[in-house]
């Protein structure tokens, strides 16, 4: 993987990443693709349509079903999938943790049932890496030790020291399997800031036969903390990441969510927001988010956001999609979850060319105050 | 509307119908866009990635949502969908008849409760044309009076009375609004030959100021008689139809159907199977019905249909659609709709050329033996 920092305005950084499969320019948002496909889309319209340059894999959904034996013979998820440019995976541990039935954690993994057909898995770090191998994913992200918030001082420093061991052997296991994906470790430490210098810093000295991770990843966040708590998290954790290397948030978040973390130097970012939220009908726009089910939309001409100009807003109306929602018609979740990923990846768009130009703070000044009119719902 | 016959191949006919929106190649296949979008798909799938130049939309379904002054306010039909060529609507009395509740037919028209929300409606002959006008339907279809079968001679010989009398009082409606929309009168009479030879001459005698219908259309076939018995039927038929104008058999069907009423002289079809099979997963292929379910895809390459050249087989396999099947993905429901509706669009094109050429017989033969074979499920 190639990095470089194209530019810094405060801390807020535009950098370029080079994957074998595509170039990724950031600040970047990855649509959230979990079983293979990003909900209701297929890989031309990500590629063509919303030309997006990375979208994220679920290892949890894909291993449980259809298996990742079956995608690496099918060419991996870009062959499975038809989309060429690159994939990051999760490690499935956060999935295993929310979705599995009888989920044990212990020193050695994870042991958790398939909330599919009750069977019985374990994943420890180095299985995940050798399913993410299968998945042929561009990035991919180690087994962490995850946590419920808010939790006692005590399993939280279990959770960092375990999720160092777990960083080590994923390190140790990829380095001896000799393969060019690319690697990233997890932060955790829950909202002590204390403790998340110190799983950055051990995460970040680990080193095996000359090799360090690719990349490292704020994980553990956005999981019912209050913003600011977050915000100063992400603050008092990016300062002890390597400035060399590509710094991730991991699901998150709102449009101010990212903006925010940008401000403290991250990079990239994943979410089911915009494509979870089109489905149910909250469309996010310039101006704030619009309801698209309202009854004053029934007879608006006009499109969902009249800045944008994606393939929704330049086809239909809020009249159309306002039925098309009401009548539950499938063609209304295509439409909505293009809109909002256009209005994701357009917005780290314009954070970059902001970064880009020197002008990232009146850039944010002026998201705030437009998004704050939420004009559409007055 | 225009329309012109451009070969004949026994009593299979290449027609022209030109309408105010598009030009409709025949035989052709209607895509059923029930709530003004052809389920999983929109307007630019329909006109770029299908080219379908007509499609149908249910007028029972448009009048009770969005409502059709709502439509009528944004464009009509071709406005709020965005969909820019022609549509044909029926008349809303076969879903009244089928999905409304307390349904009573009188003399006057229909009285239905709304699926929706119970509410009481009354179609009358007048009221459904007037409907349709402000869907600013192509092809306006007239109220008919329908009934299951079996069922008596008594009750037979009063629906296709009634359904005179109704076309009637819609063709001096319409007479008297001067509307250009095209009307189409429906054939009734069951299964028996000699009721479908009476209600044909006596629609197509019908006239007013001059003016007569713009085609005719065989209704209340498909609805669970023998297939041979429907063919019998369609042939006992058409011979009372005038040849100057367009044939519609409404709701059918398979493509066996499609090709034996074509050879009987019908140009026109719809029906919500291969929308509806697709979203089941059963896809029409060149060699039988392939169940994308079958465990036996999962590893499978290959385009649905290898002799296929739509979206779907050109970018995804069956492997892929297997897998998003299973995961319930909303994904498949568009793949898999597009991929059964160029199935239909791409059949009836065929039967065309082969009806140009001279060599339908040929074709007939050729198609029944490729689809018998049923080589996928061996």
């Amino acid at each position: 993987m190639e990095f470089r920092i194209d530019s810094i305005d405060g801390n807020a950084r535009a950098c370029t990443i080079k994957t074998e499969h595509s170039e990724i320019k950031t600040p970047i948002f990855m649509p959230v693709g979990t079983a293979a496909a990003v909900k209701s889309l297929d890989a031309i319209d990500m590629m063509e349509i919303l030309d997006a340059p990375i979208i994220l894999g679920n290892t949890y959904h894909l291993y449980l079903r259809p298996g990742d034996e079956i995608i690496s013979k099918l060419g991996g998820l870009h062959g499975f999938s038809g989309y060429k440019r690159s994939f990051l995976t999760d490690s499935g541990g956060f999935q295993a943790f929310s979705l599995g039935d009888n989920v044990k954690f212990t020193d050695e993994g994870i042991w958790f049932k398939s909330h599919i057909d009750g069977s019985k898995h374990f994943f420890s770090p180095e299985k995940v890496i050798d399913i993410e191998y299968n998945l042929n994913s561009d990035i991919m992200m180690v087994l962490d030790d995850l946590i419920a918030l808010p939790n006692t001082k005590e399993r939280i420093k279990k959770s960092i020291e375990r999720t160092t061991e777990w960083a080590y052997r994923s390190l140790v296991h990829h380095v001896n399997r000799g393969k060019k994906n690319n690697l990233f470790a997890i932060i955790q430490g829950g909202t002590d800031f204390e403790f998340r210098r110190i799983s950055a810093e051990s995460l970040v000295s680990l080193e095996y036969k000359g090799y360090t991770f690719d990349g490292f990843a704020i994980g553990g966040l956005s999981v019912g903390e209050e913003n600011q708590l977050m915000y100063d998290t992400i603050e008092a954790t990016t300062p002890y990441m390597p400035k060399d290397k590509p710094r991730y948030l991991m699901g998150v978040g709102t449009p101010e969510d990212i903006i925010e973390a940008v401000e403290r130097g991250v990079d990239m970012f994943d979410c089911v927001m915009p494509t979870r939220n089109a489905r149910n009908g909250y469309l996010f726009t310039t101006f704030g988010t619009l309801r698209i089910k309202n009854a004053k939309y029934k007879l608006d001409e006009s499109p969902i956001d009249p800045k944008c100009n994606c393939y929704t807003c330049r086809n239909f109306s809020r009249a159309y999609l306002n039925h098309l929602f009401k009548a539950k018609e499938l063609t209304y979740f295509r439409l909505a979850s293009i809109h909002n990923l256009h209005y994701y990846l357009n917005f780290v768009k314009e954070i970059r060319e902001a970064i880009l130009e020197g002008r990232f703070k009146e850039y944010k000044k002026e998201f705030y105050s437009l998004r704050a009119m939420n004009s559409l719902e007055i």
